[in-house]
């Protein structure tokens, strides 16, 4: 298998090879791997005004016909899987095996999406609620918000892009999509499917972009949505400079599970390290904060320290790699410098540690000091720390010692105390008796505080990226 | 009846009365009539430090405790109905009749709020959707989202605000209330009820406040949604600055209503003057454009006309008086001018148009030239105009053929024209068989496009007002 | 406080006395306490033609006009509650603290429906799901089954109408109801209240009558609804015998409750006296099964028999009294013998056992024979009896080893263990810590196998007493 | 194409040929074209008892499962659509134009229900609505009801069949089946399918079966719903004998339209033909009776007559054929000499009226006694009739003057005339500028009066395939 020389962009449904300016690397070998076209300035005001040409087309399209268009996704995908999952290997650096994994959320996420896109339904209400409303009757519906701008994020090149192209096409919106820099080439495939339907033109474009010339994605007024995946910095300035469109900010966070002492360790030690490791630990709902009762606390911390020393780290495409690469070198080295700061702090460092280029050791400490990045920031990267706690309240205040809130594992069996958790903690989503780090595709996910706004798990998204629009109808004669 | 010499301001529950700088006159006769307290920057951040006290308690209030508040505010509304209709005909200058008809409205707002509180269900889901969410389960339920900043006009002083108030109390969250600066009273009176109850200690602060110092309602990142009702460029500025926070915007349009020739013109014109002049044009939905088929148009025209020029405008204390001033002699001079502008870019003046003071004649124009500000911007007061149309896409073209998009009301008794203008007008909201200032407390309400984000209506407050939070069950066998 | 000397019927909505043919006793003393107009079948075939009639009038009724009935009775209950208490307390014998209770929860219960009849909302439904269906467009609502048969049953006088007629009249249907016999007065006092309403004429008749005669309620086709509340053999009788109409029946069971280890066991011990000895054990869902594990069975026992053993049994009026009489003798007597056959076949009587009258003492026993009456039908009385047992999944079987399925409660706070009872655990309702006895009035209400068919609980029963009426749109022109 | 020799019954999911005993014929022709298996009762005793057995495996099935049993379903009937639709063509003589359209549509039934088995969603209720709910918390989902049984009709053998099994399929219930004995081929094949799919052993049983024999379906009461499709006299009679067992009946109608002055006559007539003659009108929502305005009754007459007589006759197998053979000989009898009542007494004919065996002419009658056989019962072949009318409100009493009540068509624009049906039809669904025979797969469906009882549509089967079981959580401490 082998990746094209080059990839174009879509604009308006599509490919367009304006240039090759984009250096895809392999984030593994650090090699180019390809080349893709980058949008200009220009291009991107294009790409909008051809979304708002295809906004009414698109809302006119029946129920049936934007579903079949995402099956056509659903079968297409599921036949390019493996060219999909290899793409996704060498662009985000995922070892094959999650890469395989999230080929597989893929089609599930748009499977969701055309199951949804027949669904939307609206309602009938009583309006004769008092004598001045007598005869009045109430009746409302969705209607598409319009032309969406959409940013995604380099650690699911495919699936977060995913959440937002699907569930755009199941209430009929058009969008213009910027996909991350550094791992543009899903997007790209997807767009490439997409032009195999007949959506209306301009009902798509995707547009990776510099930074500059790329401001039009949130500047732009003609954009009704902006629905944004990434880095919290980068997503609360969009917000404030976004105009009149509506914001969806999926963001990151510094996720916590928590182990009482009735929990069965394996298991939980088992679902840790997936929740820590897994790719690297670049996920934004990572294990990066582990809470662990201190009855079990040393029995735990003996088993995690053994499970994560034997993780094997090395090359994405080894099907036996569950460590691959940090997304870029510089990432490696601002986690290693937080690290550093930990142990500079006082911290104890359990395991790993070590750095050579992108490739970090999947990283344990404890003794961590509260007030160092480690805690405080999104770590974003495969490092995460023991924290000793006595009593479960007690737990759940930690937890919230936190200016994020996205999801978090608590492994215990107790019914009150899962209540409590989830009446108290200040999260999106609680997980019970697993790690935060899962996500199923219909399931409402999204932050509080600095971890965003708004919920995704396409239902979800498909409400933002709709209008309520009411018919009231004054009856003759009552 | 008689106001009070002078007015507290709320803060954390209590009354405090810090000063009496607020001058707060009669609408009518332009004289002070009473002198309420003002808040400064400190006290502000006073009643949002409370606020966040209050956070906690307030959500921790079981669902009936909720609900006896809001029914506490329905039964003293209504013993104290007549003294809440006479503050508002002295305050906002409304004509007695419609003040006590805002009561009213208060009032249902108030009890479908209380009904709605004990009803903020939630949703069990099945996860297990493919193999890899195998023995996962999903149960969302809403949370309330935290302290919340209420800026309320002063166009509906009572019930404007009751829709930010109401849903909160429902759903138990803490807010920081600004009234609108002219017509305190109508806030300060709920204040006064809201101190009857046991609330939490930091459930409500009700504080007028000049612009200067009242930034912190915008700004501060304490306060998690900003519900502003008034006018479209304060609005759209306040969404820009208010950092992390949720917004909802109620913001106002130059709302159209379209007689087709079906139309019974008597009551299509009975209901066109009550849209247009009702409580001098000052409602979001005010009727300002009136697009006429032109089968019916002169017909239509003489009716409307006669009608018009019959209404009685006067003291808002008198019974009769159908038009009073609008809210000062500023606004009336603005739109004074606005009809200059009109007339003097070849509109026809068919009545109205005279101005003394803040009392401006209901006005009705022909032949306006749509470039005009009196087509373009919002009028906010009781000036309408006539619109010739001969097909139904045409009109609904017109009617789209704006900035704003709120409401509409077309007089039309064809399906098809009917779903098409459902389908097609680009509006929070279309009313058939008439005007599209009519509202009904419980309905979904609220605009696209400049007219502003979110839809109030209790339910659909309560779900802005709300975070979903995600419980996720991993069964341990399965 | 004093009973009248006699009570009407009400049919068609109006108070009549034909007679005084039904007496109705003191239930603790055994003497007559008043005289009750009793309705012949030809009364009875009047009030379902007078239903019939009321049929159009009640679904044309506005929701507010609906609702305001209800808060019509709801008002007044709260005004007569002593009255109704005192009433309850003399015609079912229920100690008066339980009686004031359910006075309570009838106010509930009129409350909620008062709430829900404005709420009765339909669906828009996107059709266009094939090609075939392109341009066509759905829109549900509900609309009031029409005349209905409601048959209420002696353990519940007033809020087992209630859930009948709350419901019924929420959503706009006439109905005529039976109610029991031996305890005719709450209803009776309801028929008066709802006569002080502006319902139309028809819209209920409250018709006592004896078994004979009344085949009428079951049998004829002008009632579209047959909603009972009694014993299984009678229920299950009128099925078979109520031609087209729809059927609700809420029968009895066995109920049991499960006490696991991790019980705190004071607690547990306190809600299952309340479980099985409230108001001496007539409730549908009663405690008669108490299932406890192994290793805290003893300890369990011990306070349990303690606790029963002090229970204060005799009027119903004195204020301590926590047990009054049966409802009869025959009942006393028939519950008396199931005692005597469980024990002869080997079960050991733990307390109580002893009998006078209608007085049954809070009885409890172990090492019962399964096959008995007194674990295979329903005792209905104040009897309950042990089980040990020592594994979660044995103890759940246990449960299901029964021919009723109303509620059961398990005393447990382990997840999974909760989650196992809520798949497996073949009832209507699982209650978490407390017993099968617990009901809050909005809660979807009802049984499976035995127990039952369909749900009560507002807005589940309004589903019942409803149909749904689609609309299909198809579109000129797509 | 050609049909096999034999067809076995399907037992606890596996094919068995004990005879070859059900004789089908070709409708057409008359002749014996297949022999298939019949089912004794101990049979279908033997399928009951593994549909038991089967309960707890298919509950315990993750919803993916049940979807991907579903979706092969749907597969696989895309792959053999012609098999389909041939013996479709000769089981019940539909022509085969229509019966392609019908096994389209048992595709579309299977998918939406593969659609909605993820979507099987429950709900979190507040219980805490008053002091004595303080700390309890409600949360309800739906449990498969258990072992069903299913009658379908000889109309629709593949699509009837579906709405019965693909929502038992969705929501986890075992079945046994008993098709129509003329038309039990697409059944068979459809359990051919099912029988290549991981269901448990014992999920379906697909029993032809003599009438004599079959009784189980009704009286077992294991089974714990009927859900019976045919005629009205067969499924009132099976509601009376089916024990505790929950009953759905799709039964039959005498279906209007109505035809209003502002109507496209061309259209009308059009869709008229449709609606009373597709498949020679052998459809439960088949024109019967056709009302038209005054204004237009002789144009739509001439118009519709014209259409009718040109409609083309023959074999099902011909592409043109419009009109194939009613069910058998005895069937089209019936007919005939309902037609020889009708013009004995007083009735015009405007066309066909002539019968050769099972072909019994488009017929078109007018001027009918409303008490003839051709108004009062259901036709369920080719003939329709007409009637004037002049005023809307008197077209709707003709309407409703029928013992049944499933669907009714009406041609206007009118809004108002339209939510006038909409309220006062007393049918399960009116189709607004279409005719009665109208139905999408995925809409709530089924009748009122003697048409019915119940709804299918996938989803609203579903819930009666289901019980709701509530989980109630009394919190430790509040």
């Amino acid at each position: 298998m082998k990746l094209q020389d080059k990839y174009p962009l879509y604009l308006a449904n599509e490919a367009q090879q304006p240039n090759t300016d984009l250096k895809v690397t392999d984030k593994y070998t650090g090699e180019v791997a390809t080349l893709v076209a980058l949008a200009d300035a220009k291009t991107i005001d294009k790409g909008i005004e051809w979304a708002v040409k295809a906004a009414e087309p698109m809302a006119k399209m029946a129920s049936y016909e934007r579903q079949a268009v995402l099956q056509h996704c659903v079968d297409r995908f599921t036949e390019r899987k493996d060219e999909l999952a290899y793409a996704l290997c060498i662009e985000a650096g995922k070892p094959i095996n999650d890469s395989r994994g999230e080929v597989g959320r893929l089609i599930d996420t748009f499977r969701i999406a055309a199951e949804e896109s027949v669904r939307m339904t609206g309602e009938v209400q009583p309006l004769d609620i008092s004598p001045r409303a007598k005869g009045y009757q109430g009746i409302w519906k969705r209607v598409p918000i319009g032309p969406c701008s959409f940013i995604s994020p380099f650690n699911f090149p495919l699936n977060l892009a995913a959440h937002k192209i699907a569930p755009a096409i199941a209430v009929g919106c058009p969008f213009v999509m910027k996909p991350a820099s550094r791992t543009p080439l899903g997007a790209i495939i997807m767009g490439e499917v997409l032009a195999e339907t007949n959506l209306p033109k301009g009902a798509f474009s995707i547009l990776p972009a510099a930074r500059d010339g790329a401001d039009l994605f949130t500047t732009d007024d003609r954009l009704k949505l902006l629905s944004f995946t990434g880095s919290p910095d980068v997503g609360w300035d969009l917000k404030a400079r976004c105009g009149k469109k509506k914001v969806v900010l999926e963001l990151g966070g510094n996720a916590a599970v928590v182990i009482d002492h009735d929990a069965d360790l394996d298991d939980a030690v088992e679902r840790t390290v997936f929740g820590a490791f897994y790719q690297s630990g670049q996920s934004c709902i990572g294990v990066q904060r582990i809470l662990v009762h201190d009855q079990v606390y040393d029995a735990f911390k003996a088993k995690l320290v053994k499970r994560t020393a034997g993780l094997i780290a090395g090359s994405p495409h080894d099907e036996k790699t569950f460590v691959g690469p940090m997304i870029d070198v510089k990432e490696a080295q601002r986690l290693d410098n937080w690290i550093q700061e930990a142990t500079a702090k006082g911290a104890t460092l359990l395991c790993g540690g070590k750095r050579e280029g992108a490739m970090l050791e999947a990283t344990l400490l404890e003794n961590v000091d509260l007030e160092t990045k480690i805690n405080r920031e999104e770590a974003f990267g495969p490092v995460a720390f023991l924290i000793r706690f006595s009593d479960w309240h007690e737990a759940l205040r930690i937890v919230n010692d936190s200016k994020f809130g996205l999801q978090a594992g608590i492994f215990t069996r107790d019914i009150f105390k899962i209540l409590d958790a989830w009446d108290d903690l200040d999260v999106g989503g609680v997980v019970v008796n697993d790690v935060p780090s899962y996500r199923v595709d219909n399931m409402p996910y999204g932050g509080v505080k600095d971890s965003g706004i708004g919920r995704e798990g396409i239902r979800f998204a498909m409400e933002d990226m709709t209008e309520i629009r009411n018919l009231v109808i004054r009856r003759r004669s009552v």
